[in-house]
């Protein structure tokens, strides 16, 4: 599954930015692959790309139509479905992340076969994985795991990736979720896998690849939290990281959406190695990503020279404030440089 | 999902045993759910049921048509096709373990619609799960795990169901895989499912029950398969076990359909307690079953006492050839007579 860009951002009537927030991380990431975006009347989202009409995106060269912007429960409504239509006339592909598949809506269905176009419904896998093998891979790889779900696996990944290829690496960022499938390309929706497949699915995401290209991993959940683990750790097997990247959310009690206590940071260490092991007999932990965002500016350099020194060491930032410096130094004197 | 009984046991024109393993399983664990075996013309397999047509079957009260064998691909051969187009016009339901979905079948789709009845395709989820949530439930749970695929998890558990019911405890067997479904007429084949899933699907396996009600849980995987921990785990999790049998197999070196050298008992029972107290703190190893078949009976014997000696006295056993009486012992005097 490739998605080509450049893209189209379609945000429909969404009435407000949040809904909007796949387009958003589209534009944060790849601002370069957007051509601009098609808003209906109403709509409150905006990515700041120039607006623009199906045939002048055509006109421009867009090869697919994402649709960046969920409403209510993940349907597409009736009322977009003629844009959906009008775009794969004009020759454009479609992707879409909602619950609905495209192509269980007829007149959508039609218009990509009479187009001879596709369509791509990332939360939804139509691809067939093998199982995991568990066999070594040349490259090298970073995953991001995490404390909980959503305390920015995929931003710390994407600027890790950013900050690695600054540094005249060579590294790509492989997306395991939806919004990371249309910043990459390509990717799959892990937690859309059918459960056999996880580990299967991890491997075909972060291939085989030269000896000194490194593959920047998006992480999924928590190997700690009841709901998700088990994505984690298929995620976990079938990456066989060399290094990965602890994320952190330190004003977080409970695990998302369920009472469950957040483990530390050295558990999330220790049984990340413990596992990660059985792929990969030189995993180790390369540094921690931390959301300082409630703290203030010398408060947060407190905290990460704090949260350093109580694990041997390890580089500590938070990505958004601090960047990855300190981490890519890490790989520097770990694997050597670029 | 519940598959009614009692079953008529269909095997096609398999050209072997092994192929219709599924329905020899049934008929070693619930033959009293069974009315007979339909077999065409040229059928290698036979389960030592009585032969019955389908309007016999209807006659004698059978509730449900179970497709016990399979062909080469997991394919509904075309000439299987009339049987169970007549079983659901004879007012049975259709189950089958296949990879093929029954209602993809246009005359099948037709019949039971037509007549109301109802198709199971276990290898396909078509339940929607919540996610887990990792809140304790009332009732006991006992999980079979393993070292790898294929070590006797469904025969242990089973087994273990049987002992403590003989021996006076409430307990029921709770299936997670295609021919334990069959087996306790509910359950889920926890590999189909979508990976966000796992977990939730595992708790929704055993529901909460009664305090002194004991679900036995039929593994999956193993914690160590670089294929398929990721069910593994989201199953532990899901099913927060209070006391939980390893199975292991001595002869094997790797691990089913992968390089990966197989784990120690040990290592099994550490990281099963370490990751199984996210939702269970109380969690414990209460015995090891081991296929001995590859060693005499007195060789058997002794092998099992040394492991016994060497896991700090937990029992082992042999369930096909010992029973489980020891286990139900170390049940009784760690949570208390029935």
């Amino acid at each position: 599954m490739i998605i080509e860009h450049p893209y189209l951002l379609f945000l429909g009537d969404v009435h407000d930015a949040l809904a909007a927030k796949t387009a958003t991380g589209i534009v944060d990431w790849r601002k370069d692959w957007c051509k601009g975006q098609l808003r209906l009347p109403g709509c409150a989202a905006d990515t700041g790309l120039p607006d623009m009409s199906i045939s002048e995106a055509a006109a421009a060269g867009v090869k697919t139509m994402v649709v960046g912007a969920v409403n209510a429960g993940g349907r597409l409504p009736e009322h977009w479905i003629a844009s959906v239509v009008e775009a794969l006339d004009a020759g454009l592909d479609v992707a879409t992340g909602l619950h609905v598949r495209l192509e269980s809506i007829p007149a959508i269905k039609e218009a990509a076969q009479r187009n001879g176009r596709k369509l791509f419904d990332v939360r939804h896998s139509t691809q067939t994985f093998d199982t995991g093998k568990g066999t070594k891979r040349s490259g090298k790889r970073i995953l991001a795991v995490g404390t909980d779900c959503s305390v920015g696996k995929k931003y710390t990944a994407l600027a890790m990736d950013k900050a690695m290829n600054e540094r005249g690496y060579t590294s790509s960022f492989c997306a395991t979720g939806q919004t990371g499938v249309f910043i990459s390309g390509r990717g799959a929706a892990l937690d859309a896998v059918v459960a056999d497949f996880i580990s299967g699915a991890a491997e075909w995401i972060s291939p085989e690849t030269e000896d000194n290209h490194w593959q920047i991993i998006e992480g999924q959940g928590s190997l700690f939290h009841p709901s998700f683990a088990g994505v984690t750790l298929g995620l976990l097997h079938g990456s066989q990281p060399d290094g990965f990247i602890v994320c952190h959310e330190p004003t977080r009690k409970t695990m998302r959406g369920v009472k469950t206590p957040l483990p530390t940071i050295q558990q999330v260490i220790d049984l990340t190695i413990q596992c990660g092991q059985l792929t990969n007999p030189d995993i180790r932990c390369i540094g921690i990503a931390i959301n300082t965002s409630a703290l203030g500016e010398d408060e947060a350099k407190a905290y990460l020279a704090e949260v350093s020194k109580a694990h041997n060491g390890l580089p500590a930032t938070d990505p958004v404030r601090f960047g990855m410096e300190n981490i890519v130094d890490r790989v520097a004197s770990e694997f050597g440089a670029p």
